[in-house]
Formats: structure tokens, sequence, C-alpha cells
């Protein structure tokens, strides 16, 4: 027992629910003891005065995709994970897209070449299916769910990736035969081109007609369609990104109505607002889908991260250089909205933008935080008990919060490869001094130290949460059970 | 003035809002005078002890429309029209529906030859869009409307009609700059169709498998899209045929939100339930879409038009013979549900069957009656003050009801070219005795009495109804003020 | 047929459905034709270029009500109904307000002494109902509802009016067993008095903190409560002067959940803001409860008026002068808010306010803006067809306008004692230059026609409306089905 | 750090958040360690095969409360704390409840004096507050709140309890300033009144009667009311023992709208339904308040468990003997429904209920159930980290389930000194072995082991959540940030 290579010492302990002050004894990169007074490890490391959390589990973010038309994205899984670490995050979960005509699998093989030899937190990988065919419907999703790739996402705007209805029904009904998650991208394709096209028409082309593009109506709409889809194959699905107002009125409905909606939120919805996208072409280091929206709607956000509309917390990860034809400025061109790569770089900054604005505050517990950034991801994705915690026989995957040290948000600071921050200048209380990775530190008093490869890869188990809703037509209208025996059977079996 | 041709005495008449003893002064097919004591007529009729209404106007209804396939629609314009008037509707709103490679204006004229000799009541003609061109959008459609085809249905599912959301879009935008009005058929096509290929596939194959083939929530969704893509547009829209909880649910949410969408129920949603379709074969004479739900629907709908939810109440009249190879079996043969023809017959029934249900019971006004069936679809569609009321100018539309009639709805009794009822055996109390078109008797004494052909078509004006919002961003969140000065310049002209 | 008294000519009439070009033929005070051509009365009325509309029911009024502690009402029945008529108004119903102590039939015998000789137009009255004594609930208001008293106010507030819930249940199963309508003041007492006591405690006392003592929570609490209890009597009400979005919600809940709740609001809560109360001690001149809120509320009401939310649009004319020591100076002194007698004139305005800004702007439609202010409270209050239209047998109430005149609002031109008005200075463009009352000039071309005393009091008749929601238990949820005999009895006999 | 008083080993672990398989190690009575093989205690327990879980908390019980009227409650603070313990719960929160004219104090020091030399398991005290007096608010309150009574009950109904709402506002600006949390009993007294009385006078008197003179519309009234309170102070309320669908509704629009409302629920509305009061008098054994509702709420009520709507699940416990002249039969009589005492027992079956159909089914899972009843609850009411959770530091409060054991429900296999159960037949699988407070055994194999007077008093901390909402005029239609300075001090130090 108490043989120890490493212990963590007199640190104010938080997890998902509890907070205490104990040592942590770590032995092959686990978590073996916790306790007062603890005998000493190999190594020993002083945590007084600190907080000693859970390393951050993003479930969000998008490292080294295969980008068409000249485009390619600024993180590598080296870049990306380091910039990872130093925030505290010792999970990620970026994804493996499908590109249409690609079978799945090759698509998985290929990130895991991309992943294997950089990485420096350990990894798990969501799909992104775009081409649903039978082969992948009825083989190779199937196969990939039961090998540890248990989560896809479902694309509803976006030419190259979007999904029609019905295509969607049938990826839902696999998620649910076959006990995976379902993550989907809620916005409405053709409203947007049909906004953008107006807007173009009408010389309207700098970034800030970006948010025009994408109004909050836009969202609502897809989260509602996502919302039907779901309670008809009675499958949960998680909607990832939630920007506002609109789409958390639907997501609140659906609770009310017995439906089992996960929500996802990110930093952008807490700190930016569309008005950051209008200061000429700067504003496309803001571009992002759905688009930061206004005052109001930051703190309807926070009242659902701290009333549990949403159960987690990501950065959405999508990494381009501004000044870069290969990034926001496209063949070296300052180019119309509809033509800026989405996305903006979040890794390192999500967990201390949410603890000094959230925790400190009082908007949310500490333990909310943890729940939020960390436990809940990792359960929502079939990672806990192994990730998102700090119990006993967990990887002792920890963040060690200086929850005292005041720090301006500035790119030169931060470890990923993007030449800005869009939080660029902000003041946050609290941040990351030290991070374990299985018991290894990974950053650490300001230098990043694990070697290159560090990370491994993490197979995902089935969604840990409770069952999915059987439809009982004594509740009230709910056509399920009414459906004939082929799809009640598949109805019954996911239940069993 | 005392120069009448006819004066119908002695009634109570009934409006929208009024309800008067008095007498009515015809002369020229117009309502020149009303009073108490008029002078003789060249004709009297005596309506002593009788409701003298407003003809009805039935503004959902289909009458020789061509079909693909073998199948043929029962009535055409003669005996469509006859069976209204003898069910005291005096005005009817057929569609004109555009095949797929046709000219708007094509099938507008071939809607005239099918109508012109026939029709023994007044008519108009919604179109119906199901190929939006270039030269459709920006040409046909705008001149059609400036013609007096005021209104043009979308449908979101049946695979040949079906629009995409930026087709819908394109037409909505058509809509809003020429005034006319939109009519949507909110289903989702995809669901339907994903649920019937399951429920083929287990063999599910009888009429009561197209009812689960469509739950509520594949109406609630499409609803839901709907009511998003005319606030998206900034104009008002009409949902047709809505049939129960979940998409008034929604109607009530875009009200709530200030949109103004109009909603349209029919009476199969009022006396039918799914059950109809659970009698073996016989079923299919139920099928329609959406399907009838269940007793607590009725009751909700029963709600909607008592409180204002309901602007109109249309038969959806949709003739196919039962037992016919043109009909209800196609070929001759029983067939799977997703290829029985949709629809039921109900032109001459709507009208007894709300004011037996509706005014005897209380549930709704007898003005509301006339409002309901008569004079908002009317103005909806742009025929009033001409059509949907008893004023001074008006046409002399008139039904005059025995309110105390004992009948019993057997479809022999019937006008239609159809072989069945769906209210077969169904005991109603009150029934229009006489029906004048233009102070010409139509139906009189359990005659039909007047000529094919003698009636005529009726170009619409403009949607009669206060206007369209105009999207306020004090209101709290809409996006269309920050629309470029393109789009805003159209809905400022809009609302000039 | 053809001797008319008075013939109004060639105006363009329209009710509350209707719109039409006709002539009115008059005889003995009451409508007896209509029609273009009509023989020529002994007097002619040319309304060329004119708008001819049913003269305006002003269903909330207060005239001539005992006031405690040496205040008074500006306003007796010579100067309210005055107002009224210059104002187009032709039917007031002010009230009848119980004292404590005081009997119903005391209270209803000296309010027709105050009126009898008075009034220029034709009056009815609502109780208030202050003391519900056994005797009143078992005696008094039965034998008056019958003698055609036939509704009654509600107060949740005002220390000297309120009721408890108990007594308000009590009264509403009177409403329900006679047939009367139950009108609720919904405003909580103890919110308003715990506000009001921390407010003057911390030196508050400026008229603006009138608003600030009732915000709105304050009424959305006290509109619920009121539906609860209208709920569990099964019997409908209406919600009196409703301020904005949070009671209008509750309201629209109810509508949602199938319950009978009626709705009337008031110019104060279109055209005044909480803003209008923070000009010194002139905000007294508006401050009246609920107090008028801001302008994003005022879209709100406008919306409800435009899609059917409200059923009545009154004044809630409460008239007290401002430099008075029996009005809002009490005492000769500027007091502290909570002592500030409650009320703001508005008869004569109520009409051109909601023309010019409702009518005139299309918000609301011309068929409308007479069903708000005419049809429905005549008929909410059982005076209809008598009064609130223009039809074959009814009184000749009618209000000829202008929409084309352009005035401002100016106290000076009043008619009322009140010696200021609210809209001071507001231009508003149609005014009504010709007010008949039964066939007589009440108001025509700037001067008061009428002699004292020509108006008459009205018997009210049950309230004409679709019958009370029948609670259904197979709709869900609603327990009254199952109520013991005793008050199963009580329910269908009231629904026979 | 290896010396233990006690090891708990081998079991697998469950807290609100993490589930683990570890050995616990005890001294002093608190949780010193965790890991795997921990060195020998004194004392070893071993829990393979079982699951070991943080005791319960049970936040809701009434003990030993003097009764009027010759009642008495059957379990004093020896036969409730025994139960309890058998059942797995180690800490309880009875009531103090004052008596009107008695003082604070004294009803806590009498409550101290009941429970001192009984308890066997620990117990904290939530306050009932009857008679708010300046004294009571001023000064009493606030330094029992400091003493560690940190939160107090607040009745709408029941005659010798209930509060008006002025009082309820003053009660809740306490419960603001001085950082405690006000729990609300939310029935509308007046309308139990009213409908008691009706059914009373109709002969309608068995117990079946009580469910119906407490709809669900009586609930959500008030229900609606405490959150308009509780957001005019803007504190945060607790909800106590909600039972269904309407209050549901009404917390879940409170969330919203963006207010912190917590809510709790008991096992009746799980497992009972109003028809078990439809069985004679023995129905009198089901009578409490809110009543159990219907199948379909019993859904509704589990949703809102597995969807975080309720924070906490107590037992309500309200102990009376059936066949008791001190009990259900007042004076030995069967009474009519208003007189039976109001409660059911409960304390024991808590747990292993809600366990059986909770976590076993999937409903909700093991964390969840561990949040639910134990952690939740200590931290909602200041007790957390000592209680509600295995944490190092944490007192040794420990259950030590067999998930497999399948018990049938049966009183005389109870532990309280209530002559029956309302459960009594029913089948669940899962009991706690073994219950540990402060790591000493109190139920054992069957056996009650611990001395009467074990259990000790727990004074409470400050409510452990997430701050008050701040109000926020920018976050749209609140009034609070307009208070003047008075309030708005007391707000600001509040939010400190």
């Amino acid at each position: 027992m108490d043989h120890f290579d490493t212990v963590v010492r007199n640190g104010l302990i938080a997890t998902a629910c509890d907070t205490m002050a104990a040592d942590i004894g770590i032995r092959d990169g686990r978590v073996v003891a916790l306790g007062q007074g603890l005998a000493r490890g190999r190594h020993e490391m002083d945590a007084s005065g600190k907080l000693v959390l859970p390393g951050g589990v993003d479930a969000h973010c998008h490292l080294d995709q295969p980008m068409g038309e000249g485009l390619k994205m600024a993180d590598d899984f080296l870049s990306g994970t380091r910039s990872a670490a130093c925030g505290g995050t010792t999970t990620v979960i970026p994804f493996a897209a499908q590109i249409k005509g690609q079978s799945l699998r090759a698509a998985v093989e290929d990130y895991h070449r991309r992943a294997g030899e950089k990485a420096l937190v350990d990894y798990a990988f969501h799909m992104i299916v775009t081409d649903p065919t039978e082969a992948v419907l009825k083989e190779e999703l199937p196969a990939l769910i039961a090998e540890g790739y248990t989560s896809f996402k479902i694309y509803m705007t976006y030419e190259d990736m979007k999904l029609d209805d019905r295509q969607i029904l049938r990826l839902l009904a696999v998620a649910r035969q076959h006990g995976a998650l379902a993550m989907v991208h809620a916005e409405n394709a053709d409203c947007i081109a049909w906004l953008s096209e107006a807007l173009e028409a009408a010389g309207h082309t700098a970034p800030k007609y970006h948010a025009e593009s994408r109004p909050m109506v836009v969202e609502r709409e897809a989260t509602h369609r996502a919302i039907a889809l779901s309670e008809l194959v009675d499958v949960p699905i998680l909607i990832v990104h939630v920007s506002g107002r609109e789409a958390i009125d639907q997501i609140r409905w659906a609770h009310a109505h017995g439906l089992r909606i996960y929500a996802e939120t990110c930093p952008q919805y807490l700190f930016l607002t569309a008005s950051n996208l209008d200061e000429g072409y700067e504003g496309a280091k803001c571009v992002c889908s759905p688009p930061p929206r206004d005052k109001a709607n930051q703190r309807i956000v926070w009242d659902g991260l701290s009333n549990g509309l949403f159960t987690i917390f990501s950065s959405d990860h999508a990494p381009f250089r501004f000044d870069d034809p290969q990034g926001k400025k496209p063949g070296g061109k300052e180019v119309a909205f509809p033509y800026i790569p989405n996305g903006i770089p979040g890794l390192e900054t999500r967990l201390p933008l949410l603890f000094s604005e959230g925790v400190r505050t009082g908007r949310i517990t500490l333990n909310q935080f943890v729940a939020l950034t960390a436990t809940n991801p990792a359960k929502l994705y079939g990672l806990n008990p192994r990730k998102g915690t700090i119990a006993i026989g967990s990887d002792a995957d920890i963040a060690i919060w200086d929850p005292h040290k005041e720090v301006i948000i500035e790119n030169h600071r931060l470890h990923h490869d993007v030449d800005y921050t869009p939080y660029e200048g902000m003041r946050v209380t609290g941040w990351p001094v030290t991070t374990l990775v299985r018991g290894e530190r990974v950053w650490d008093d300001g230098q990043v130290c694990a070697p290159r490869g560090h990370g491994r890869f993490l197979p995902c188990g089935k969604p840990d949460m409770a069952r999915p809703k059987v439809v009982d037509p004594a509740a009230g209208g709910h056509y399920v059970a009414n459906l004939p025996d082929a799809l009640g059977k598949l109805a019954q079996s996911n239940r069993a």
C-alpha cells in the first residue's frame, strides 16, 4: 500500500461531488491511495495552498483534420495536446472525419497515424460520418463502436458534411442499437445558404455578416428538428456547442417532455459576442459556428451551466492561423465571410476562463466546474472511471491549480500553433501550475515536460448515463409503443 | 331601393359578428338591403324559423386534380361543387397544381378548363408550386399573383411535391414581396419515409399503419420548421390541416413570440380518430394526412376553434372512390398503406358536422361558426367583402339552415361522386335547406337547381389581415432588423 | 319600411366583421334598414368620406365613485359621459362599489341616483363586491344578477377592497351558478405592501416609486392565482387591465390548457411607460395600477390585441384632478406614492388613440378595432345585440369618424372635469365628428348636443360567449369530474 | 496513516460522482484513508460483493413533534432514528416546530430535550416558523441561524401553521440576509378549505376525498406563488414534497427564467397513487399532503429525479399509528377526512424503494441515487463535507448494501413504532446490511447495535450551492436592480 511512485501532498482535492484536504498516492500511473499523512513516495509534490483537480477532458476539439481547398489546421496532435496540457486538460477527444467516399475505418486509421507519435495527453476519437452508406451503417459503424469508437458526430450544415433527415434517422437507429452517442451540430444549412447568398449579393461580405447569416432561429430550428428525430428513434443525443437562448429553450422543452437530450456549450458563448466579429477583417478571428451572440445570451448560457441544462463544457478548438493563406486568409486574401474557415482556438484557455469567471464569482461551484469539464464528458463518452475524476483506481490525470494566480491571456504565452487567441488581453485568476497524465508531469512550473507520444489512445465504453427513456403510451401521446414488433423489439433489446 | 329580385324574409341572420332578425333584399345577385318589412321582391323566400347564414367558403379542397399512376379523383367541378352547394357552401377554392416541368400558368389554364363549364358555385384557385424554377419565382408567380391567384401551397412531404427548405424560403420571399399567402402542408417527408419503410419491412401494411407512419412528432417538427422559415423571411403563413396537440403547441408558441402564423383545421380531426383506420381495409376510407389522432386531441382541436387559435375550418376534400381501381384500391387491389391514395371526401358534411357538434353544444358560438367557415377564409384569401358574409354589396351567397333538422349522414344522400363517406351513420342536427349563389337557388328543398356552369371564377385580392409583424430589435433577439439594406428595403417596402 | 327618423347616408360602415358602403335607416332610436339609396329620412346626415362605426362601449370606467379620506372623483355621470360621447363612446359600464358593511343593493341604488339625471350616454353597472357576507352571496348577488347586474369585480389588492382566496372562490361559485362574469384586478396586495413599506422606509416616496412597488411579478402572481381559482371553480373570468408580458404569459398558458380566461387591456399600457411617472411630482398624473411598463411591453400588448389574446380594450378611466386637495395632492400636499389616488382619465381618448396607432398603422384591422372597443365588451357583458354593433334592430349608437382628422391631444379640448390628460401633446389622426345615442346626436361638429339625462340604464343579460369548459377527465389531470355529486350537479346545471 | 480503528474492505464504493473498488480506513469516527490493500484495522469489515455508500441523509422527517388535540406522533427520536438506521440513513433533519405564542428558541430547546438521550443517528433541526413576530424576525431567527439552525420551513396551508404572503416575504428577507434556506410547503389553504367544506357538506367524508380536496391545481398555485415571492426577494427556496406534473411545470418554468428554485420529492409520489386512499378507512394510512396522484405523475416524478429537476429525495416521515385514538382514528373513531392526521411513515423504506426501482431499473444511476439521498441534502443544509459522502475527513457514516437482497416490505420487519407501512407487500431488491454512524455499527446483520443517545446534534452551515442569482436588469424585465438603496445594499451584501 505504501510504496508510491508519487505523492501529491497537502492539496485541496475537488471532484465532481467532493472537496477534501488529502494526499494522493500514485503508483503505476494510477491513483491508489487517498488519505492524510500518506507515506513518502519516490516523488513528492507539494500542493499546499493549491487545488488538486481531475485533469480536464476536452470532448470537442479538432486537431490535424484534413481540410479541402488549400486550408490546413494550425494544430496537430503535438501542439494541440501540448496546449491542452498547459491549460490543465489531460484527455482530448478530437474527431476522425470521414471524407465522402472514404470508409470510416480508413478515416480512423489515418487519425491514429496523425496522433500516435505526437500526442502528449491521452486521446480518444469521435467519428464524423459524412457518407452513411449501407456498408457504413451495417458493418463499419457497428464494428468501430464495438472497438471503442462509441460516439459520432452528425452535421446538419456545411455543404460537404451535412446529412439529410433520413440519413440522420438511420444513424440514430445505429446509435440506439449499438449503444453509441450521436453528437449533433444543429444549424439549418438551407437557411444559412439563403441568407449568405442574400448578404453576399448585397455586398455584405465582412466577417461580421457571418453572425447575421446564422441568426438564432437557424440554430433553434435545427435543434428542434434534431430533438424530434431523437424522439422518433427514442435514443438520446447530444447537441453540441449550444450558443444561446433559442436553442436552450428547445432543449428545456425536450426535458420537460421527458426526452433525454444532452447539451454542450463552449467558452465562446460565455466570453465573446457578435460584436467581436465586427472589427474589420480582424473579426475573422472569431468566426465560428454557431456564432457568438450578445450579452444577454451569455447570461442565459451561464444559467444553463449553473442549473444543469448543460452536461458538458468543451472548447470546440478548431485552429486556423489568422495571417495565413492556409488559415483565415485563404490564398492570402481577405475573403467574403462564407469563405473564412470556421473555428477558433481554445484548448488551453477553456478551463482558466471558466474557473475564473464561473467558480470565483460563485456562478457555479467548484464541484460543478469539475463535473462540466472533466467528469461528465468522461462519463458521457464511456471513459469514466478511468478518466475524469480522482478516485482509487483512476488514472492519475491531475491538474494542480494555483487559484490565486493572475494571468493576462496573451497569445505569446499560449502553446498552440495558432497566431492569435480570441481572448487576448483578458485577465483571469487561477491557472494550472502542474499537469500530470497517468502520474507523469506534462506541464510543470511553466515548462512542457512530457516527451512526444506520451499520450495513449483510449477506447471508449458505452455512455454512462441513466438509460434512455422507455417511451410509455400511458405517459401521453408518444407513439413508439405502437410501433410494430420489428421496431418494438429493437426498442426492447436496446433497453434490456 | 325597393325593387328586389328576391327577398329572403323573416329569417334569423347571423354573420361573423352579428345576429339579427331581418329580411334580405337581393338585386342583381347582390345583397342590397337589410331591414325588417322590406318591400316585396319578385321572388319571395320565407325563412321563418330558419337561420340565414353566409354561404360557406371551403378554402381547402381538391377537385379533378390530375393524379399520376392510374389514379383519378372521384369529383370533378360538377359533382364537387354540387356536393358543396348541398352542404351550404357557395365558394370553393381548390388547387391548381403544377406538375414538375410544367409552367404554373399552364397549370392554371388547365384548371380553368376543368372548372369553367361545370362549377355550380363560385371558385378561386390556390396554386401548388412543385417546381420553383427561376422563371416561376421571378416571373410567373408574381404575374399570377397580380392576376388574382394570391395564395399557393407548399408541400413539405409527398415525394413528387415536396420542396426543400431553400425552395421554401425563396417562395416565402416571393409571398412577402408580392403580398401572397403561403399555405404549408407540414409533415416531415424523411421521417415518414423512414417509418414507412420500417413498417413495410416488418410486414405491417394495413391501412392502420398509415397513422403509425405519421405520428404527431412528424407534424410537430415540420410545423416548427415552417414557423422558423416564416420568421426568417418575416412573412405570415398558414399551416393547413392541423391535426392535434403537438402542432398546436408550436403554433401557440409562435403566437406567444409575436409571429403571425395562421392555422386551419378540418372535420376529420374533430370527428375521426386513428381507430377509424383500424377496420381492416375499410380503414383506407379514412387514410388522409396528417391522420386523425385520438379522442384527447379532438378536444384540443375543439379548444383551438373556440379560443381563436384556428382562423379557418376547411374540408380538405380529396375524393377517391373506395371500391375503385382508380381510387383506394389501386389497380383493383388492397395495397400496402403507403400506396393508398391520400384523402377523404368532406365538402358536403363540413358545415353540418361543425354546426351540430360545435354550435348546438355551445363549444363555439354561431358567430364563430360563420367566421371560421365563411368570413375568415374569404378574408384570408382576399375574397371579402364580396364573399363570406351577408352585408350590403356582398354577393347574395346565402345558406338557409333548418337548425332543428335531424339527419343521419349516409352516403346515398350525399351529392359527391365518392362511394362512401367517413361519417356514415353519424347523426347531426341542422342542415341547409336552401343555398343561394349570387341570389340564385342552387340547392333547395332537396333538389339541385342550378345549371352546370353557374359558378364563376373569382380573382382573389391580397390577404385581408393585420399587417405582418415588423420585426423590431427592441423586442428582443429578432435578427432581421440587422439585415443589410437589400433585404431591409424589401422588408420596408412590404410593410409600407 | 321607408319612414326613417334619420338616415346616415353614404358612409363606410364597419362592424366587427364587415365593411360596407351603405346608408343606415333609423327609426325610434334603432337601426331598421341598411342599404344603398335608402329613402329620405326626416333627418339626413351625410357621412361621405367618413367611417360609420358602432359607438364605443367602455366597459371599465369609474364615475362619481365615493372615495374615503377627503378624496373625490373629478367626473360624475355628466362630465364622464360627456367626455365619452365626445370620444365616440355611447355606452359606459362604470362600477357600483359596495362599501364594507353596506348591502350591495344599497350600493346599486346609490349609483342609480348618481347616474339617473346626468348621464348623456347609456350605462350599465358592474358591481364591486368588497364584503361577501352570507346575505350577499346567497341572496343579494343572485337577485341582482337576475335583475341585470351580471358582472362584478373582485379586487386582489387595495386594503379596503381586497378579498382573500376563499372569498374569491365563493364569489366565483356564485358567478358560475348564476351565470355572471367575474372581473379580477390581479395584483398581490401583500407584495405591494411589503415593497411599499421598504421603499418608504428608504425615503423613496416620489411617484416613480409607485411603479417599483408593483413590478410585473406582482401582477403575474395574482394572475396565475386568479386563473387557478377560476380553474378550480370551472368558471370563466376576465382579467382586467393587463399591463404586459408576465401576466400575458400566464393568460396564454391558461388558453393552452383549455381554460376560458378573458383579458382586457387599456391605452396606458400602449402609450405610457414607467418613465412617465419619473417626472417629479408631475408623475402622479400617471399613477395607476398596474403601472405602465416599458417600451418592450407596449409591443407585447399590441401583439396581444392583434392576435386575439385580448378580448376587450377599455379605458379604466379613474378621474382625479392633479392640482387638487381632493385629487392627486391629497390635503393639498405632494404625498408619498402610496397615498396618491390611483387612476388616470381616458374615456375620451381611448378610441382615437387606438384608431390612430392601431388601425392606421395596420397593427389591427378596422374590424378588430370595432370588436375590441364595442362589440366584444357588449357581448361579454350581455348587451349585444342591442349595443356594440350596427345591425338591424340594434340601438342606433353610432360614431361617425373623420379618419383623416389630425388632432393634438390637449386637455383644454377634452370634455372631462379632470385638469390634465396623460396624453397631452400626442398627435393622433382620426376622431369622431358625430356621435349618436339611440339615433340622437350627443356630439356633433364640436358641440355637445344631448340634454343631461339622455342616457338610460341598461340591464345586462348573461355573458354571450362559448360556454364554459366542461372539465373532462379524459383530457388529462383535471379534477373536477371527480368531485362529489353536490358540486357535480352544480357543474351540470350550469352547463345545461 | 495505517492505524485504523476500522477498515471496510473490498467493497464497491459509490459517491455522488464516483464508483470505485477500494477499502476505507476509519479512525476516530472519520474516513482517513481510501485505497486498495489498506493495512489491517482493529476492526475489519468485509464488504466483498457489497455496495458501500454514504449513509443516507433524510432531510425531511417529523419525530416526536407535539400535536394538538390528543394526537401523538408514533415515533420519538429513539424509534425514528432506529428505523432510519435500519434503512441505511445516518443523519436525520427533523423539525423543531414553533407553537404560536412560543419563542423559536424555546421550541429548539424543547426538541433538544426530546432528541438528546434517544437518537441513534446524528441529527440537525429545521425550524418551523408559525409566528413570525418582530422578535422572531429580528432577533431569534438571526441568532439561531448563526448557531447552526440554518433552515426553516414555511407552511402555506394548515390552519395552525400557515403564514400569509407578507409574513413569507419577511421571512424570505431574513433567509437572504442571514444566508438561511427557506423550505416551503406549497398548497393553497383557502382552496383546500373551500373544497373540504363542499365535500363534507355533501357527505363525502371518506379518506379518498382527502385527495379530491387537494387537486394538483391547489399545489400548482401555491408553487407559483412561492416562486414569485422568492423572485421578489431574490433568494433561493426549496419546494418540499413536490407531487407531480403541475408543480413540476412551475418549477421548470422558474428554472427557464433563471430563478434558483430547489425541489424535493418523496417515495409516496413514486410508489403510491390516490387510489391507495380509496380502500375504505384503510385509506387513512396513505393520507398525506400533498396526496399521491396517479400513475402518469409517478412517471413524471421519475423523470424529474433523472433529469435533475429534483435536488433531494426525502421521506417526509410523519408517523401516526392507524389503529390508535392518538393516531389515524382520533378519539378512537373513523373520522371525516379533514380530521385525519396527515402523514405516513417512510424513514426506513425510503432508500430501498428508490434503489430497487430507480437504480436497478436504470432510471437513475447509482451516483444519482447517492446524490439525491445523501450528498445533495447534506450540501443544501450545510452539513457537507462532514456528512453525505465518503471522502477523506468525512464522518464515517456508511451504509453497506447487499444489492441482491430481496425483501418483501412488511411492517413487522420495520423498526419504527408505527403499526403499518403504506408499502406493505411490495418487493424490493437491495437493502443495507450494515450501517455505521461515525464508524460505529448502528445496524448490522439484522440487529440494532448502537446505544440510545449515540446520535449527536449537528449545527448546520450555510447552504452550499451556487450563489443566488444576481438579478440583472439587462437580462430583461427583472425589477430588483431598480430597488432603492436600502434593499439594493441588502442585495449587494448578500452577494458579496
